[in-house]
């Protein structure tokens, strides 16, 4: 019997999430079923005409009830931030499993709880951090897992975008820390150390700074200005438990970047770098063959990079963003009914999003933090 | 009431109309319904595998039950390319609007009895020449018509895959005149002519060369060889009716290209690049500015794209190849609903045809053809 | 004791010509001695103010007087394009080496008749096609030969600038075809020919299109209109001796490019790409390894790209433009003193001239030319 | 009357010195002139035949008796960093002006040292930190000044080669921090620092980690290994005087890099990046003009951007490595004449190497070091 989705949200993730659960089955073939059983927005006419578009069964003004609904057997979460946790913990009292959008919460202490309790309940749970269910990102991992570049000794990421990079524009809850939580660290770099996680492995510590780029915008009033309270940008100098080295680098307010979400993993044998602006593109170097034909190649993605093949079945063709997320669901979906742990559940994300929080410590204690640390304190 | 869609063939573009037609109605939310009514394939087990895979209410193993099926009113044609002509004259009479893969058909006779065939009967008709959907090509021709680059004076394209690259590989039908018709300028080079007159318009008359790079093949079966009989590289000199000229090249034969489809519009006041392999970029150079500032922009496409916003609201998160087949299932559906004439319907892409046709002709006489004459002779 | 060189011409290339022969010397450490003896330009003034800057002994303001001086061994020629026939019959007359700027000629007769007659008096020429003594150029030639990719069987080309992409220039003597000959296949189209020449070989036939893309350009001096004689644009199909086919292309009103020169050659094994824009790189694709791990590789040039090495011992640190006026200087300086013949001299240079002017009477009499014509006539 | 020039070193710089010397006259037309008096390299039968190639008059074995020469007006220094010092103390104390090869020197101490004498006795100092008297650079920073990428906020800069990634690479005092000093900061980090500052001006402190990724090397010999004392890689986070953020990296150990000088400035207005490896191309994207248009212009240096028309007076052409060393040299001549300061000078030059020190420093004590401390306890 198929299992019930139930999606509150129908922003832009709320789309991708809808899109890709009317997918995942179609495109793979061999996915566990769901229904499309219920979405949550507000108001509740727009519910109705979210379900309709994206072709659910019902529709709720109210998530509470959309989590306790029979027919739902798994929440996908893609409502603000803020409100991650309390859905979230909702959703598992009622034994569903959930899928939750990244930062999984504003706060560690949060993200924690949520942990806990899906632990408890024993309910299958994965976070959105849909970039790194790229064939290139995966083809990367098995290549360093197969030791083509060597032994990994030093990681560089940036995760950029340029959203809040007008020093005019104006002032929104983005900006305010009790309601957004971190800024580009929670938007953006929680991203970047997902990606870091799966090519070298976890952090053990690191030293930090941020930097709040544009200190006030406008009110959208009109009538003067309000502070902006968390970072437009932040770097890190990371160590990582395998000895590696590297830095983590991340801007909202960096002209000209889109979706900017590179990195360069550095071996004893060879490089491999990526760029999510052209997220069909692999570039690698590895030490061999003659001097003069040694050189960066530009692997572009095909059926030799699972799963590309189940979306086409001809090289260079180009999967977009919405495909990533379909992989994720299919993941999620198959994992479900194996009854196995998902990639990255709520303890993995935890891990991601205790880094982007042990950034923000390091920066504003001015000191090297430990992975280690209580960090909510 | 919904209409009913009958799709043949489920490989390769089966299963890209397939997951088209699903998504289409929750990617723009504003378009008229369709219903997944009639999958065919053989044998009958598969179709019924395929039905279930992609929702389609029934399956067939017979193309003339389902294009007769009262509960089919679109029937899109996904089989081998010697089959389209039958299948779509099938169609037509049945009164069913057609959506067919490109090329329409191996000979011109048989395009031009189809393009006949379903002006008389009035219905609705597109061919899958997928790739001039995309968001940064039309954005290309609007600023074209807009303008931006003067008038249009130069075109090059070329369209290359190296599928037939490898000297060894086994002689299939592809390479029989008989079953597959064109080479290299059926699978690839009618796309470069769809995009082509997107940007410049019709062409006049060309001249043009083929090339036969392996003239035999070994047989599968391991013994001997047979001769290959279709072009696996062409190109042609090209004028335009506005009074441009150009180039179109192609090659299924060019090691290392996967997807290529790249083209520059040279105008008097600018100029515009695109490669489909990376198919979310343009590059467009302007005659303005400070003469030290000048330089080719390299445009991510977005929102500010259209349609692209209906897939994601945030710039540089890139569309897949899949996309640009919901694109085209979108334009369709509309305009099936509006009664108003598709772009490219059987008469465009009839005209595109007779361009590789005609490139054809010239390379067998060894003259220059005009567009005018009767090709089929 | 060392050859005096006679430089002719204090312009764009009289400069990179002085610039070279001053520095070849010093870059190789084994090269025949060369004194800079007299250099010639109009006024006299300016001709011994440019012999205070590049260093020469004397200077001459009357060039027949610098073709015949006894201190002089060497002649070269960089004066406007149809002044060079009859100083290189004045310089080999006078028993000179001569080192002349492309295209020898305004016309084929022209060409000739300095070919015969360097042939005649035994001296040593050498024509500045100097982008195929790149050393990415050579190396790739040298893959060529050694069957890095197999049969070249397919060869595309492109040569533009943009220096006429202004419908709004004034006139000039370059639109007249009296004084400049060719528009854009002398300027550019001869380069890609050389180009072409050192990667395929020989080429047997073409047909080809030319194209006024200005018809008239406004008179400097503010009255009316002239009319521009010779072709911004030109495009051919050619048939090579070893069985390849390809096309040339050039534009010289082309907005944006300001040096492009890119070509690719098709292998039955690779393929080879490059850009003289981006002109210490190599793109090289070989069908072998493994499929997930194919592409093509971005080849830096460095010390493994003789002569590279002569400039700097490091990879990477990029040559440029003037650096490949002084590889064609070092040859020519060996080839001398070692009295052999240089490449390419006027009998090369010619077989490349015979290209443009093969392509223009293409274009004019509508029917495909063999290079074995009476291309005069 | 001309100044003469005295070089120490005849290696890869010593070349680069040579020929910059040899032709920055006959370049730029209008400079002091300068005479190559004396050349310095042991063996003196070396020094002898690299007089011979470069075109010096003299040849010394012993650098002292170059630096007290009186025909010697400037010394060129480009021995082992190891004898800058010494060398640079003995030139100034002859009363010769003094151009240096980077870093100054092995320790801050000798750097300052230098910098003191120099400016006690008065004589013109240069330091050869080349890469940014690059047109495109110095076009990058007029940019920045004139305000066209706004307030500058965000720095980020990578400086990698990969001459120590291979780990069984034999040992050599390159490793040796009392033969060496520094590994990658000395080598690399340096330019880096000096393209910062150009860019955003001085640092005021910094937060950095440095690794040693290949902690033995074999010996020579082949019995055993050696330790590594200096770094493979080091990266900082540093914070400008003007209120800036950043971060500085780099590596001898990145393999596939062979001369990655990249960076990107990030401004309230606008974005500029560059790559050493493209050294004739700026990116740079400015928040104005349509949505739809906007992109990252890919700019070639030209004429438009200054010296570059010395050198050649066509855009897109390119500059090459040694053309900056001959910029360089222009440069100090011209200040020597005018009797101006000089930039980089020593003073300069020693506030750039402060930084590679400190940036050893905070790696060494874990801590952020301000630029204002006394960095050589």
């Amino acid at each position: 019997m198929a299992m019930g989705l139930g999606l509150i949200g129908t922003g832009f993730m709320g789309k991708a999430h809808a899109l890709a659960y009317r997918q995942a089955g179609a495109v793979f073939g061999d996915l566990p079923e769901v229904r499309l059983a219920l979405i949550c927005d507000t108001p509740a006419d727009k519910a109705t005409e979210m379900a309709r578009q994206f072709g659910f069964s019902g529709a709720r003004d109210n998530w509470r009830e959309l989590v306790t609904a029979p027919e739902v057997d798994i929440v996908s979460i893609t409502a603000p931030n803020g409100l991650h946790c309390e859905m979230a913990l909702a959703a598992i009292a009622a034994g569903k499993h959930v899928h939750c959008e990244k930062p999984m919460a504003l706060t560690l202490s949060d993200a924690q709880a949520m942990q806990t309790a899906a632990e408890q309940a024993g309910v299958r749970t994965m976070v959105g951090y849909n970039y790194i269910h790229n064939p290139a990102v995966q083809h990367a991992r098995r290549l360093i897992e197969a030791g083509e570049i060597g032994r990994t000794v030093h990681f560089r990421g940036w995760v950029d975008e340029d959203y809040q990079a007008d020093p005019e524009l104006a002032w929104t809850w983005r900006a305010k820390r009790a309601d957004a939580g971190l800024g580009a660290l929670g938007d953006l770099g929680c991203h970047l150390v997902s990606m870091s996680h799966v090519l070298l492995g976890p952090i053990d510590s690191l030293v930090a700074d941020t930097q709040i780029i544009h200190p006030t915008r406008p009110l959208a009033s009109g009538s003067g200005r309000a502070a902006v309270e968390n970072e437009d940008a932040a770097s890190a100098l990371v160590h990582y438990a395998n000895g590696a080295q590297g830095t983590l680098c991340t801007s909202r307010s960096a002209w000209g970047r889109k979706n900017r979400l590179d990195w360069e993993v550095h071996g004893t044998k060879g490089m491999i770098t990526f760029s999510q602006e052209r997220m069909n593109e692999l570039r690698l170097y590895r030490n061999q063959g003659t001097p003069g034909l040694q050189g960066f190649s530009t692997i572009l993605t095909g059926p030799a990079h699972e799963p590309y093949g189940a979306f086409c079945p001809a090289p260079g063709h180009q999967l977009g963003f919405g495909d990533l997320k379909t992989i994720e669901v299919a993941q999620f979906l198959r994992r479900i009914a194996a009854n196995e742990p998902c990639f990255p559940n709520f303890t993995d994300a935890l891990s991601f999003e205790r880094v982007i929080h042990a950034i923000d410590l390091s920066a504003r204690e001015g000191r090297r933090v430990s992975l280690n640390e209580d960090l909510r304190s």
